[in-house]
Protein backbone atom coordinates (compact mmCIF):
# COMPACT_ATOMS: atom_id res chain seq x y z
CA UNK A 1 0.00 0.00 0.00
CA UNK A 2 1.51 3.38 -1.26
CA UNK A 3 0.87 6.68 -0.09
CA UNK A 4 -2.86 7.95 0.60
CA UNK A 5 -4.24 10.98 -0.76
CA UNK A 6 -7.19 12.90 0.52
CA UNK A 7 -9.47 15.04 -1.93
CA UNK A 8 -11.86 17.48 -0.75
CA UNK A 9 -14.88 18.18 -3.18
CA UNK A 10 -17.30 20.74 -2.17
CA UNK A 11 -20.04 22.05 -4.98
CA UNK A 12 -17.65 25.22 -6.28
CA UNK A 13 -19.65 28.27 -6.05
CA UNK A 14 -19.30 31.85 -7.83
CA UNK A 15 -18.53 33.28 -4.88
CA UNK A 16 -14.30 33.54 -4.58
CA UNK A 17 -14.78 33.02 -0.61
CA UNK A 18 -16.85 30.45 -0.83
CA UNK A 19 -14.20 28.36 -2.68
CA UNK A 20 -11.17 29.74 -1.02
CA UNK A 21 -13.08 28.52 2.38
CA UNK A 22 -12.43 25.07 1.25
CA UNK A 23 -9.02 25.97 -0.14
CA UNK A 24 -8.46 27.20 3.57
CA UNK A 25 -9.70 23.65 5.42
CA UNK A 26 -7.47 22.12 2.78
CA UNK A 27 -4.79 23.43 4.07
CA UNK A 28 -5.75 22.78 8.12
CA UNK A 29 -5.93 19.22 7.12
CA UNK A 30 -2.43 18.65 5.63
CA UNK A 31 -1.23 20.88 8.62
CA UNK A 32 -2.96 18.58 10.80
CA UNK A 33 -1.57 15.66 9.08
CA UNK A 34 1.91 16.63 9.08
CA UNK A 35 4.84 17.35 6.75
CA UNK A 36 4.68 15.32 3.38
CA UNK A 37 0.80 14.85 3.62
CA UNK A 38 -1.27 14.73 0.35
CA UNK A 39 -4.37 16.68 0.60
CA UNK A 40 -5.97 18.45 -2.19
CA UNK A 41 -9.45 19.97 -3.01
CA UNK A 42 -11.39 20.33 -6.19
CA UNK A 43 -14.81 21.82 -7.17
CA UNK A 44 -17.85 19.44 -8.70
CA UNK A 45 -18.11 22.77 -10.91
CA UNK A 46 -18.53 26.70 -11.67
CA UNK A 47 -14.81 27.02 -10.73
CA UNK A 48 -11.87 24.84 -10.88
CA UNK A 49 -9.82 22.60 -10.04
CA UNK A 50 -12.53 20.45 -10.93
CA UNK A 51 -12.17 16.86 -9.83
CA UNK A 52 -10.71 15.11 -12.58
CA UNK A 53 -7.49 17.55 -12.09
CA UNK A 54 -7.63 17.55 -8.37
CA UNK A 55 -7.46 13.84 -8.21
CA UNK A 56 -4.64 14.12 -11.08
CA UNK A 57 -2.68 16.60 -9.14
CA UNK A 58 -2.74 13.78 -6.44
CA UNK A 59 -1.02 11.04 -8.76
CA UNK A 60 1.16 13.46 -9.57
CA UNK A 61 2.37 14.09 -5.94
CA UNK A 62 2.32 10.01 -5.16
CA UNK A 63 -0.84 9.10 -3.79
CA UNK A 64 -1.55 5.78 -4.60
CA UNK A 65 -4.61 5.33 -2.82
CA UNK A 66 -7.00 8.22 -3.14
CA UNK A 67 -10.02 9.15 -0.28
CA UNK A 68 -12.46 11.64 -1.52
CA UNK A 69 -14.34 13.21 1.22
CA UNK A 70 -17.50 14.89 0.12
CA UNK A 71 -17.18 18.38 1.92
CA UNK A 72 -20.82 18.53 2.21
CA UNK A 73 -23.11 19.39 5.41
CA UNK A 74 -25.96 16.70 4.81
CA UNK A 75 -26.25 13.79 2.37
CA UNK A 76 -27.87 14.11 -0.95
CA UNK A 77 -27.38 13.73 -4.74
CA UNK A 78 -24.21 15.26 -4.70
CA UNK A 79 -22.31 13.37 -2.08
CA UNK A 80 -23.89 9.86 -3.16
CA UNK A 81 -24.04 9.58 -6.96
CA UNK A 82 -22.78 12.80 -8.39
CA UNK A 83 -19.34 12.54 -6.57
CA UNK A 84 -19.01 8.79 -6.74
CA UNK A 85 -19.62 8.87 -10.77
CA UNK A 86 -17.51 12.25 -11.56
CA UNK A 87 -14.49 10.00 -9.82
CA UNK A 88 -15.05 6.71 -10.91
CA UNK A 89 -15.46 8.27 -14.18
CA UNK A 90 -11.58 10.97 -13.74
CA UNK A 91 -10.18 7.58 -12.28
CA UNK A 92 -10.14 5.75 -15.04
CA UNK A 93 -7.06 7.60 -16.29
CA UNK A 94 -5.21 5.98 -13.35
CA UNK A 95 -6.22 2.60 -13.46
CA UNK A 96 -3.12 2.10 -11.12
CA UNK A 97 -4.51 4.32 -8.58
CA UNK A 98 -7.27 2.97 -5.19
CA UNK A 99 -10.36 5.13 -4.42
CA UNK A 100 -13.21 5.61 -2.43
CA UNK A 101 -15.24 8.17 -1.43
CA UNK A 102 -16.15 8.72 2.11
CA UNK A 103 -19.57 9.84 3.44
CA UNK A 104 -20.14 13.65 4.08
CA UNK A 105 -19.74 15.35 7.03
CA UNK A 106 -23.42 14.53 8.27
CA UNK A 107 -24.30 14.62 11.65
CA UNK A 108 -20.87 14.58 14.73
CA UNK A 109 -20.45 16.37 17.78
CA UNK A 110 -17.90 18.21 15.93
CA UNK A 111 -20.52 20.12 14.27
CA UNK A 112 -22.08 20.24 17.54
CA UNK A 113 -18.82 22.02 18.85
CA UNK A 114 -18.49 24.26 16.04
CA UNK A 115 -21.71 25.61 16.65
CA UNK A 116 -21.73 25.92 20.46
CA UNK A 117 -18.24 27.78 19.37
CA UNK A 118 -20.11 29.96 17.11
CA UNK A 119 -22.79 31.02 19.26
CA UNK A 120 -20.13 32.24 21.49
CA UNK A 121 -19.15 29.82 23.29
CA UNK A 122 -21.07 28.50 26.63
CA UNK A 123 -19.57 25.23 26.95
CA UNK A 124 -15.68 24.99 25.95
CA UNK B 1 -29.48 39.00 31.40
CA UNK B 2 -32.17 36.37 31.21
CA UNK B 3 -32.22 32.25 29.61
CA UNK B 4 -29.99 32.17 26.68
CA UNK B 5 -31.46 30.13 23.51
CA UNK B 6 -29.86 29.13 20.47
CA UNK B 7 -31.61 28.73 17.12
CA UNK B 8 -29.64 26.93 14.27
CA UNK B 9 -31.40 28.05 10.82
CA UNK B 10 -30.00 26.38 7.39
CA UNK B 11 -31.60 26.37 4.25
CA UNK B 12 -34.10 23.70 4.06
CA UNK B 13 -34.41 21.55 1.66
CA UNK B 14 -36.74 18.57 0.29
CA UNK B 15 -34.95 15.95 1.09
CA UNK B 16 -36.35 14.94 4.48
CA UNK B 17 -33.28 13.27 5.77
CA UNK B 18 -31.53 16.61 5.14
CA UNK B 19 -33.64 18.35 7.76
CA UNK B 20 -33.21 15.63 10.01
CA UNK B 21 -29.45 15.81 10.26
CA UNK B 22 -30.38 19.86 11.21
CA UNK B 23 -32.45 18.15 13.95
CA UNK B 24 -30.01 15.57 14.69
CA UNK B 25 -26.93 18.48 15.74
CA UNK B 26 -29.27 20.01 17.61
CA UNK B 27 -30.29 17.47 19.85
CA UNK B 28 -26.32 17.09 20.30
CA UNK B 29 -25.95 20.57 20.87
CA UNK B 30 -29.01 21.28 23.51
CA UNK B 31 -27.01 17.21 25.39
CA UNK B 32 -23.93 19.07 25.11
CA UNK B 33 -24.98 22.30 26.62
CA UNK B 34 -27.19 19.94 29.42
CA UNK B 35 -30.28 19.75 30.73
CA UNK B 36 -32.63 22.94 30.18
CA UNK B 37 -30.59 24.50 27.39
CA UNK B 38 -32.92 26.57 25.18
CA UNK B 39 -31.87 25.05 21.71
CA UNK B 40 -34.03 24.96 18.38
CA UNK B 41 -33.74 24.74 14.41
CA UNK B 42 -35.44 26.10 11.89
CA UNK B 43 -35.37 26.00 8.27
CA UNK B 44 -35.13 29.12 5.85
CA UNK B 45 -37.41 27.54 3.08
CA UNK B 46 -38.87 24.37 1.80
CA UNK B 47 -40.01 23.03 4.99
CA UNK B 48 -41.17 23.82 8.77
CA UNK B 49 -40.62 25.01 11.19
CA UNK B 50 -40.11 28.35 9.13
CA UNK B 51 -37.52 30.95 11.52
CA UNK B 52 -40.21 32.64 12.87
CA UNK B 53 -41.83 29.79 14.71
CA UNK B 54 -38.49 28.62 15.72
CA UNK B 55 -38.19 31.91 17.41
CA UNK B 56 -41.23 31.95 18.58
CA UNK B 57 -40.78 28.15 20.32
CA UNK B 58 -37.54 29.36 21.92
CA UNK B 59 -39.38 32.15 23.60
CA UNK B 60 -42.24 30.33 24.79
CA UNK B 61 -39.69 28.36 25.87
CA UNK B 62 -38.32 31.21 28.57
CA UNK B 63 -35.73 32.64 26.16
CA UNK B 64 -34.79 36.13 27.21
CA UNK B 65 -32.17 36.56 24.47
CA UNK B 66 -30.94 34.52 21.18
CA UNK B 67 -28.22 34.22 19.08
CA UNK B 68 -29.29 32.15 15.75
CA UNK B 69 -26.11 30.72 13.97
CA UNK B 70 -26.31 30.33 10.23
CA UNK B 71 -25.65 26.45 9.68
CA UNK B 72 -23.86 27.12 6.05
CA UNK B 73 -20.19 25.65 5.47
CA UNK B 74 -19.29 29.47 3.86
CA UNK B 75 -20.53 32.70 4.47
CA UNK B 76 -22.90 33.65 1.03
CA UNK B 77 -26.06 35.95 1.22
CA UNK B 78 -28.31 33.54 3.18
CA UNK B 79 -25.67 34.04 5.86
CA UNK B 80 -24.82 37.34 5.77
CA UNK B 81 -27.98 39.23 4.30
CA UNK B 82 -31.38 36.58 4.02
CA UNK B 83 -31.27 35.00 7.45
CA UNK B 84 -30.78 38.18 9.09
CA UNK B 85 -33.18 40.18 7.18
CA UNK B 86 -36.10 37.39 8.07
CA UNK B 87 -34.80 37.34 11.89
CA UNK B 88 -35.12 40.82 12.44
CA UNK B 89 -38.61 40.90 10.59
CA UNK B 90 -39.55 37.89 12.70
CA UNK B 91 -37.78 39.63 15.90
CA UNK B 92 -40.41 42.20 16.13
CA UNK B 93 -43.46 40.10 17.44
CA UNK B 94 -40.81 39.79 20.02
CA UNK B 95 -39.61 43.28 21.36
CA UNK B 96 -38.74 42.16 24.74
CA UNK B 97 -35.90 39.79 23.49
CA UNK B 98 -33.08 40.55 22.28
CA UNK B 99 -30.95 38.84 19.11
CA UNK B 100 -28.06 38.04 17.15
CA UNK B 101 -26.69 36.57 14.49
CA UNK B 102 -23.55 34.28 14.41
CA UNK B 103 -21.15 33.77 11.28
CA UNK B 104 -21.79 30.61 9.75
CA UNK B 105 -19.85 27.54 10.44
CA UNK B 106 -16.74 29.13 7.91
CA UNK B 107 -13.03 28.29 8.75
CA UNK B 108 -12.39 26.22 12.12
CA UNK B 109 -9.84 23.51 12.89
CA UNK B 110 -13.35 21.21 14.06
CA UNK B 111 -13.69 20.86 10.23
CA UNK B 112 -10.28 19.81 9.62
CA UNK B 113 -10.64 17.24 11.89
CA UNK B 114 -14.23 16.04 10.67
CA UNK B 115 -13.17 15.83 7.44
CA UNK B 116 -9.86 13.48 8.35
CA UNK B 117 -12.61 12.01 10.38
CA UNK B 118 -14.50 10.81 7.48
CA UNK B 119 -11.59 9.67 5.59
CA UNK B 120 -10.40 7.39 7.95
CA UNK B 121 -8.79 9.03 10.54
CA UNK B 122 -5.11 8.85 10.27
CA UNK B 123 -4.40 11.55 12.77
CA UNK B 124 -7.30 10.58 15.62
Amino acid sequence: MGARGILLVDHGSRNAAANESLEAIADLVREKLGEGALVGFAHMELAPPGIAEGLAQLVRAGAMEIVVVPYFLAAGRHSTEDIPRMVDEAMRAHPEVSHGVAPPLGVDALLAELVIRRAGGEST
